[in-house]
């Protein structure tokens, strides 16, 4: 096993494969009509920003099974395909959730409607903003395919690298699906943390690490014994990483998440967190948490009331409990990759950015 | 070259292929969630009617290429895959454009928000279809990519073949941004109809005729003077296949087009049509219509009127010799494919289907 590229030599060679891919796009796109480069814009600004998790651990997965990325550039694109599909559902989402700004500033749906607003065109600028955000949204993942395709590396069409890329792409959407059901559907205080442990696991655990890591093993040849050790290795990773996640929606602070105190509270999210909580409850107080959990108008002393049912009961220390374990699982599974001659430095490489993606400050 | 597969036996193989990859596919889901399987069922009733225009006329591409149906049954997947790619657009389409009914019933976002009413779910209805609609969309993207990857034919990774699907799947989606632009933004009159050129040429001529035929070809493993032959014949033909569209969303008789009379001009549609009237009337009566265009309270009266100055002004007429213009060229390039092999027999099914696909009662 060659040592895994470090995480921002990764970055920066996957910057550079989407700026440049967009750019000959723009140019291509130019070519049909000038409007046409309107739509490239926002796709450019959007995915110039971002943590690249899922690109660098394809890239790092490849290089787990031995893939040589000097010798196989193509590497690149197949880890910049992955950032698009993530762009495509990430725009998708926004407008799914009706939430009109990402990563601090608007969401793509949002800069098409002001846009139309600016420029005071005809019809609805909220169907317009809609409109053109679905139609980025979907471009962006025909440019995921294509810039998978074209990467040209030998074993795309290898029938383990099919399965695992059309699982990758298939899953998202399915989670995504099972999410906003959840969250519309009346279910049982009882049943909260089932659902939402599939939520979990599809659309965030699954997607953001370990399908992408085993893609990229794939393309890097890796044998059945390296998969299901990478699977163990990268399903409790994402589990954590998602875990922690729903735990800074309520408990994040407001000047790192850049989210108000409490906000998935107020979005009336049915996380692991609320089910382990409502299941603590006696039935009135289960009954009042429930009722109001995303009320319009709930207040700021509700919300630390909700939090101080999570502490008291315990469920916050449970939900602390199964991170610890998550994190236990993906590094014993960091220890077994010894086997497969995974050096300490690349062990720590790993570890490292492991702890990175589930700190509490992320 | 052997014979052109018949009609309804190429539509009958895909629409085997559909239902067999879509039950597959729902025992797979139901095995992530019971829930999940709510996916497929909207797109199993959505997808099991079409004309299968697309479909169809890749398959006849790798006939007319040379490739044997039978020997390369894989065709039938890639065919399928192109009605996905289809599906999948239209139920977008249906979003963008807030339309509730597709084919004579709900369309797929209206079914979900339906759904969300009749469970008496929390949260709105409108946005729950809205988001479950654009998640069956991406998936019909995801399940097309898959199933042309399934579909195991020798020259899928061929450069030409992978250029033509690029092309196929990302110009679509450019010309349905240049649609919703056009609709929405302010154009001189005088500007509307090579606009609207623009959209008929990339949104529905080179989706609907010349890149499906293109790809069957290239699948095929055509050669270059066949490519250039079959864009002779299919962006003619599918140019007339939209004006005539674009003629029945005016004209044509609510009986037989299950819209209302001159639906388009009520949706206030920037058609080549409308484009060439506007050019030609007076000052002030291209201002009444440009601005009763698609207006909320646009009276029967006033349909009629713009109707009728459609035909007096020549435009209508006009119109119709600019279908004319393009059918010939359709034949003409018809005639010229007789130098690659093209039997009588073929050309008179080709000659039908081009009949058929632009007759003023489609």
């Amino acid at each position: 096993m060659t040592a895994l590229t470090p995480p921002e030599d990764v970055i920066a060679r996957v910057d550079t494969v989407l700026a440049e891919y967009l750019e000959g796009l723009a140019g291509r796109l130019g070519g049909i009509s000038p409007a046409a480069a309107e739509l490239i814009e926002p796709i450019r600004r959007f995915t110039a920003r971002g943590k690249r998790i899922r690109a660098l651990v394809t890239w790092w997965g490849f290089e787990l099974a031995g893939g040589d990325a000097r010798k196989h550039p193509g590497i690149a694109r197949a880890a910049t395909s992955v950032e698009l599909l993530h762009a495509a559902a990430l725009i998708h989402d926004d407008i799914i959730d009706d939430s009109d700004t990402r990563r601090g500033r608007p969401a793509i749906h949002a800069a098409y409607r002001a846009d139309h607003r600016e420029r005071g065109w005809q019809g609805d600028p909220e169907l317009y903003g809609v409109g053109a955000g679905i139609i980025a949204g979907d471009l962006c993942l025909s440019l995921s395919e294509e810039i998978y395709t074209a990467s040209g590396l030998d074993r795309i069409a290898d029938p383990e690298a099919v399965r695992r890329h059309d699982d990758f792409r298939r899953d998202v959407m399915v989670g995504q699906f099972l999410d906003i059901r959840l969250q519309a559907a009346a279910v049982d205080a009882a049943e909260i943390a089932d659902r939402a442990h599939e939520v979990l696991t599809y659309k965030s655990a699954k997607y953001s690490v370990e399908q992408p890591l085993l893609l990229g093993a794939a393309l890097g040849a890796a044998d059945a014994g390296l998969f299901t050790l990478l699977s163990e290795f990268g399903l409790p990773l994402g589990r954590a990483f998602q875990l922690r996640d729903d735990e800074l929606g309520v408990f994040g602070d407001p000047s790192i998440t850049g989210k108000p105190s409490g906000d998935d509270l107020r979005q009336g999210k049915k996380t692991v967190l609320v089910g382990n909580t409502l299941t603590r409850l006696d039935e009135r107080t289960c009954a009042w948490f429930a009722d109001r959990l995303g009320a319009a108008d709930l207040s700021d002393s509700e919300i630390e009331r909700m939090k101080d049912l999570m502490r008291s009961t315990g469920a916050l220390a449970a939900f602390e409990a199964e991170i610890d374990v998550e994190m236990a699982r993906a590094h014993a599974a960091l220890d077994r990759l010894a086997e497969f001659g995974l050096s300490s430095a690349d062990r720590a490489v790993l570890a490292d950015y492991a702890m990175r993606l589930t700190r509490r400050t992320a």
